[in-house]
């Protein structure tokens, strides 16, 4: 155990660094707050280091021991925090590979981390999202999944790709569109199906919905509004894997 | 149209003070910003002022011209906004009455905001809150609604007393659980239902749970872990008006 009592020492300040995407990106470390987080990271194996300020639960090699101010300027919740922890991010591989969703440009937080959890809840296999989409390692991201980050292979990559890939490896590609598509009972479950999710304001670019093999909405009346990690819910709920 | 030059202005500090609660409930007053929202406020017949830093693109009788200053001090946004409007809080009847979701204590202005907007979304005819639910009328909640809130009776009520009312009325009431209940595909759809929701960390209190006529869950493997706004949707849809 390590102890830090100054807010200008060197890890105090690499550590605050990661409250920036530039920072977790070039160090491809992030940190989590809160028991519940950190048990699952450390069940996933991906924990670098435990900070508290408070008397440390875990068993762990590499445990700082600092000042409630340190602490606070760590932590990004109102409330308070008595233990973080670095973590590093890893690559999972699908297990199986049937059932995967696509994000194209999702951009709140909250919505990005929902949908991450609402994919492990409904045995969903990987979750590919487009370079413009939202980083899931921010702090309000990583709360919303509520740990379904640390179950669930996590990919940002170029989905034109992605969607070419799965197509060879027999998958079914299905892009949400209120336009010029079918409702679920007209499309079947089979056995590899993919679904592309889109941006809050503009939904799926278009040459991702002229590349699928189909396009899905969800029938309602009126309305006719869901917010995306909404929508994700009914469809993933309908085509569980 | 007046013109507000003045941070001071006694004016400015009423609109300010809308941004608490308290203050909402005094006075029957809400904000809402931007020019979908208040299209739709102005639809609905509820705006009482409109105010801008800019020109006005409304014709409307009350409207106070103010400087970017005073914009900013209005504005909950971290984003420029140029128009807000003050409205005031009205009760709608249900038109229809067969669909209704009742929220026992959700505690995030997003996830409430976002129940309402699915709820008008899947025609559903009124939403019910306990009285330890958040405000509908902050601005998170009021942006997660994307406007729905201008198009669904809501009421603040005690939902054990709600339960009686719609049991009488001839409704099933049906509240979300994890344990002794039973799918969504063994709880067939009836001619008037009723749902209900609960908070994000301890789901539906168990005196409402016993209460109601019978408990659903969301069929789910592993993680067994929804957003409540996730549930809703998912639970909406499937018994959708």
């Amino acid at each position: 155990m390590e102890e830090i009592v100054s807010l200008q020492n060197a890890k105090v300040k690499k550590w605050t660094g990661l409250h920036h995407k530039k920072e977790r990106d070039a160090s491809g470390l992030f940190l989590v707050e809160g028991e519940h987080l950190i048990g699952e990271a450390l069940h996933a194996g991906c924990v670098e280091a435990i900070i508290t300020d408070t008397k440390c639960p875990y068993d762990f090699a590499s445990i700082y021991q600092v000042t409630p101010a340190i602490m606070h300027k760590l932590s990004e919740n109102i409330s308070e925090v008595h233990l973080i922890a670095v973590c590093h991010k890893f690559e999972q591989e699908p297990r199986e590979f049937k059932r995967v969703i696509l994000l194209d440009g999702v951009q709140d937080p909250g919505n990005l981390g929902t949908l991450v959890r609402t994919a492990v809840s409904f045995s969903f296999d990987a979750v590919y999202c487009s370079e413009d989409t939202c980083d899931l390692y921010n702090d309000k991201a990583i709360r919303s999944t509520q740990g379904a980050l640390f179950h669930i292979p996590f990919f940002r990559r170029n989905l034109k790709d992605v969607m070419t890939e799965l197509k060879k490896d027999g998958f079914v590609v299905i892009a949400t569109s209120l336009e010029q598509s079918h409702t679920m009972a007209e499309i079947p479950s089979s056995s590899q199906m993919a679904f592309i999710f889109g941006n809050e304001g503009q939904g799926v670019h278009p040459e991702l919905q002229a590349a699928a093999d189909d396009r899905l909405r969800i029938d309602m009346h009126g309305f006719e509004s869901l917010n995306v990690a909404v929508a994700g819910g009914i469809v993933m709920y309908t085509y569980r894997g």
